[in-house]
Formats: structure tokens, sequence, C-alpha cells
């Protein structure tokens, strides 16, 4: 089935317009390469409106946000609700300040946000106003296991539903959720969390996935969270003795570069409830 | 003949300023590096004339401009100017936002730019003051061909000539002009437009090219061009099963490093018209 | 001795606030990733305080600092001497602009820097007020020699009193000095100068084994000194023929990613005075 979700990225290569961090900036531009879109990066309030206007989708990334990009991606928004453009918000580190909560929850309700994609801490302190994400990271005590499965599903669901959005919330188990379905995915390897970045190249391979596949946020986006855990897993399988993050970014990038639809179609595991 | 010139950056191994885009930040001075250059980036309006003064060469690269940049290439701009020290412009996206073709017309008008480095889209808005450009990449229709080479050879000829500067415009075939001698370039892979950054380190080797071979920028940025697409080459034939883009990225680097005056000069592949 | 301090590292985790400049900000988050620590990055002055409150160490790195970064070190700087968080200071390219020069002093005497790290035309620059920083490296003239080992040794010792800090120098010779006693370690490659961010990495790194490891101070900046050269060894001894500065960079990540106490302790060359 995400195969040919993944084929219409390949065909159709879409321009993401990415206002991201620049931690993790290159690594966004690459993943986008990979999977075969193509990216723009521009936060600047004079241009951003505009450039958006050229491109198929875009990501707003609030990690090392500041008080030139905030007006950039909220103009950027703006442009995108009004010619129907996808948008993914990726909450980096809202709970951590109150710049970053205030700013991630205001651009929630402002905008059509097509797709969250942030980690359960996140999610939470969108949720409720304010958080306890320790700096990047999710909360260890946020964190979604078999155990507490139910009640997080409920609480993703509920969130989608409650901001009219598709979340996808990532982690050892990941949870998309469009408020009335939901995929459950375990995809993905724990070394993945060794590497700065692999959230924010999520957040942009969804975007590339849902502005290639109009009319199918939901799946789209489970078809991204599966595609980047699968080649995380494939990443980490590479890894050699000698090796460690720096390389396993780089065998994850390569990963979605080599990843085909049948590959995409065997290695997903999800249910859909 | 282009040989000599590589041995004048590893002997000289010149001090770049660049005022870049964050994308690519770290390839362009890795890049620098491996050819035996040395990066310095400085972006702050308040240093960035003093920072030049201490280079041997300045580059201009507008992707990521904002408010606060555009002012600090400008004055470092200038003051390369009064030095008579060489400044290339990588106009990065004109043609995708009028900040941006405003921009790069402006600093081309203002500043005596030595070398333009771009792709034809980005060259083409320059010239019209307006632009097709698609996102960063070259809009297809645009593209260098054998089929319209002459006539691209002769708008790259007069572009160079009217801005009495020389034009490097790079795709896949690459064309290099001081607007009297052209070089038509055969080498590079088409994987290299599966990295993000391609450009922006061909233009800061183009500083180092350019400013350890003064009076020589013609043949100084022909010689780069050469070596970058010689280095595509070399590490698009080292990609394993496995490598994707992020690999590739790495190799295009390490070619650098790897590169000697006699492999430069066997596999450069122009003709000079 | 050293795998004692380490293992704190492993084991704590520590959270590491990084205002740094958008060169090599990459390489830094992964090398705190690496050595078992966690990065956050934030450099707007409405949210740098509330960060470093959550972290347990800060770095300020004055690489590509502007007029917005600037007032962030200073608050978060100041918020980290409240709450008595260790805060490591890298001058990059002090002596090299006024304002670089002056920031570093500034922040040098306004906060309880914990550690400094810089290379020794760095540190002379900030010892004079001014200086003859080639770009962001050490000036050939400056380079701690076996010749003038001794009075070079006295110099950072000298410093490191003047300043009340840890003074980390590192070069072809390294000298960790807090005034009294100085640790010169002779770990390390030359080809670590041909990578951009070995000074930045070190620098990050140094927060994550002083906040792991509280009244230690000079220790763990040794510590974490001996830990980079070391891995720049491994790094340089895994290069292969067609490797160059690309494949390096990852190497000393990994190694990094890969060292263990016993590595450390077999491998670190200082001796103690």
């Amino acid at each position: 089935m995400f195969s040919a979700l993944l084929d219409q990225v390949r065909a159709k290569a879409p321009l993401i317009h990415c206002i991201t961090n620049y931690v993790t900036v290159n690594d966004c531009a690459n993943m986008l390469l990979a999977a075969g879109g193509s990216p723009i990066m521009a936060d600047d309030p004079e241009e951003a409106a505009e450039i958006t206007a050229v491109c198929g989708g875009l990501t707003l990334n609030i990690g090392t946000l500041n008080r030139r990009t905030i007006p950039a991606m909220r103009l950027a928004g703006r442009r995108a609700a009004e010619l129907g453009k996808p948008i993914v918000l990726d909450p980096v580190g809202a709970g951590a300040s109150a710049l970053r909560t205030a700013t991630a929850k205001a651009l929630l309700e402002e905008l059509p946000v097509t797709v969250v994609r942030g980690n359960i801490s996140e999610i939470k302190a969108l949720a409720a106003g304010s958080g306890t994400t320790q700096g990047v990271d999710a909360n260890v005590a946020d964190a979604v296991t078999e155990e507490n499965l139910d009640a997080s599903a409920a609480f993703v669901r509920d969130f989608a539903a409650r901001f009219g959005t598709v979340a996808a919330v990532t982690g050892a188990i990941d949870l998309v959720s469009d408020g009335e379905r939901t995929f459950v995915i375990r995809n993905g390897s724990p070394l993945m969390s060794r590497i700065t970045g692999t959230g924010c190249m999520l957040s942009v391979l969804t975007a590339a996935f849902v502005a290639a596949n109009p009319g199918q946020a939901l799946e789209a986006a489970a078809a991204a969270v599966c595609a980047m855990g699968l080649c995380g897993e494939t990443g980490a399988a590479r890894m050699g003795p000698q090796d460690g993050n720096a390389a396993l970014r780089g065998y994850i990038i390569d990963a979605v570069y080599c990843l085909t639809g049948e590959k995409l179609d065997q290695g997903a595991r999800y249910v859909l409830g």
C-alpha cells in the first residue's frame, strides 16, 4: 500500500519549503533529495511567502526559532493556507521554553496544519500549553510503551481531532492519527536517538509524502514514518564495529535513497485501528 | 595546464571569507580545507568588512539571505573591492523570489565581482531582472544542451561582457566565459544534483582558485569547475550498492582532498573557444 | 584515571546548551551524542536563559556571532552563573576582528567561565585584548612547540590564574591549566586541522565532561582534550587511500562513540606538572 505513495514522491519530486533549525538543515535537505523531492530553505519575512508560493509543501520546524524566523513562519504558513498547500509542523523542544511552546501552539491554532510531527513530550506540551520536555528529547515518563499503548493512542487520536490535523507522534512505538483512524507503527531502531536530526528529517520527509499525495494525509504521514523507521533499521544493520552515530546518519539517508516501494511494503510494520 | 593552478591553491592556502547560507556551510568549509584553502565565516555587519580585510578572497552566497546578512555582504564586498581582493557571487535561487533576484543583481552591479557562479536559470534571472527558477535548481526548459550549445555559450559570453565579470554557468554542460573566451566543460555526473550544496561548494572552490591565481580569473574558474566535475565523477564511481547521496557528498569532498594536478590535467574535459 | 570521568558522562548523559556557530553546529550535536551527552541549541534572547536553566552545562562559541546571539550568550551565561552550572567559552576567531576579541573578552570577564577552550592565537588575543589570529586557525608564529614549551605552559598557567578559569589551549601540543597545575598533552593528529570543527567539537565535549564531573574541571577538561586527540588518532589511522577530510570527520565522531574508558586510559598521553 505505501509503495504507491512513495512512487508519487519519486514521480512528482515535490519542492518543499523548509523553515527549519540550522542544526540539522543540511540533513533535511539531503533527506528530501534522497527521497526524490527537492528542498528550498528561506526564512526571511521578506521572501518567505513568495517562496512558499512556488513550492509543493511547507515545513515549519521551531528548533532554533528566533524573532526573525517566527514572523517568516507565520507569513509562509498563511500563504500555504491560501493556496491549499500542505503544512507540516515540527514543534522541536515545545515544553522546553515558553517561547517554543507558545509559538508552536499559536502556529497550530492559526494555520490549517496538515501534520504535526513530534515526540510525545512535545505533543503533550502542545496539548497542555506547557510541558516537561527535557531539551529536544522526550521525557522518559511520557514514553509510549506496550503497557500504556491504548491510553497513548487515545490521547494522540483526541489531539488530532481537537486540532483538526494529523498527529504523527514518534518514539519507540509511533502513533499516527487523523482523529478517527490511528496507525500504530513498530519500525525503527533505538540507535536513531543517538543521531541529531532523525525527527527533523522525518518531518521534511513527511512533507514530501503529503505534498505528493494530496487528500491522503493520514496514509502519507504513516508511510513516511514507516519509511524513516525502516531506513533506521537498515542503517543500524549496516553498522560495522568502528561505526558510530556519524556513520549511521549517512547510512539512514542512503537507505532512503535506495528505498524501493517493494522494500517499503515488505518492511513496514503497522496496524491500523 | 590546470595542475599549475591547483598547485597554487595548495601552496598559498588562501583564506576565504564566506558569507553563505546555513544549509551547506559546513560542506563549503570542508571543501575549502579539502582543496588546501581555509574558510572563515562571518556575516554580521559589525565585523564583515574587517574579516574580509584579512582574507585572500570573498564568497557571497545569497541562499538563506536575510536583512542582517545582506548589509554584511555589501560591506564585505566594498572592502574587497577597495583592497583588490577577488569576489565570487553565487546567486542561489535568483529568480525564485524578488528579494533574491534584486539582491543578487544589486551586488553584481555595485561590486567588481570577479566570478558569478550559478545555474543557467539563476543567470538568466540576473540577466532579465526576474526569473522562472524552480527553487534552487535550474528550470528544465533553460538547460544547456548539445542542441542549444552555441546559443547558450553566446548568452553566457554576452552576460560576462555586459557585467564585466567571469560567468561560470554550471549544469550538465558547464560554460565559463570572461566575455571573450569561453570554456565548454563536460566533466561531472548527473548524480551531483542529488546532493545539496554542489553548487555552493563549487563557488567557494572557485574563490580559492581565483584567490591563489591573481590575474587568471577565467582559467582559475574553469579549473575549479573541471576539478569539481571530475571529483563528482570520482565520487559517483566510488558508490557501492548501499550508497546514496549522503555517501556521495563525502566522496566528492574526499576526491578533492585526494586530487592531484596530474589527475586534474588527465581528467579535465573542456574545449576553449 | 580519565576512564572514570568518561563513565560519568555516559552515566549522567548531560544536556548541554550550545550557543554556537552555524558552520559546525551539526557536528557539535553529533559529538555530544557520540559521547553520551545530549545537545540543545537555542540562541534567541527570549529563550536562552530558560533553556540554560534546564541544562547541565552551557557552551558559548563566538564563531558567526551576531547582534542577536551576543545578548543571548550574556543572558544564558548569567543564568548559568546563578544556578552554578559550568560554562565553556570557545573564543573562535578572537583576534581576527574587534567584535570577536571584545565579545570573548567581555564574556570571560563578566561570567564565571569554567573552561576557556581555544587555540594559542585566540588565547593570546584574549590576554592582550587584540591579536594576530589568521582567520580561525592559530598563527604559525604562536604555535606551542617543544622548544617554547616551558614559556607556553607558563603563559597558559598565568592566563588561567588571571581569569580564574581552566584554560585549555589546543594545537600540536595541548596545554590545560587551572592556574596551578598544568596538563601537557600529546594526543592528536595533524590531519585534524584539515577538518572544520575539531575545536568546536572539543569545546562541547569539554562541556559534557565538566558538567558530568562537578568539582573536577581541570581533570575533566584534560580528559576531554585527551579523548578528542585520541579519537583524532583513531580516525586518522582508519583512513584509506580514497579517504579525505570528509571521511575523517565522520571517523572522529564515530571513534568517540566507540571510545571506552579502557581505550582512553591506555591512549591518553599526558604529563601533569
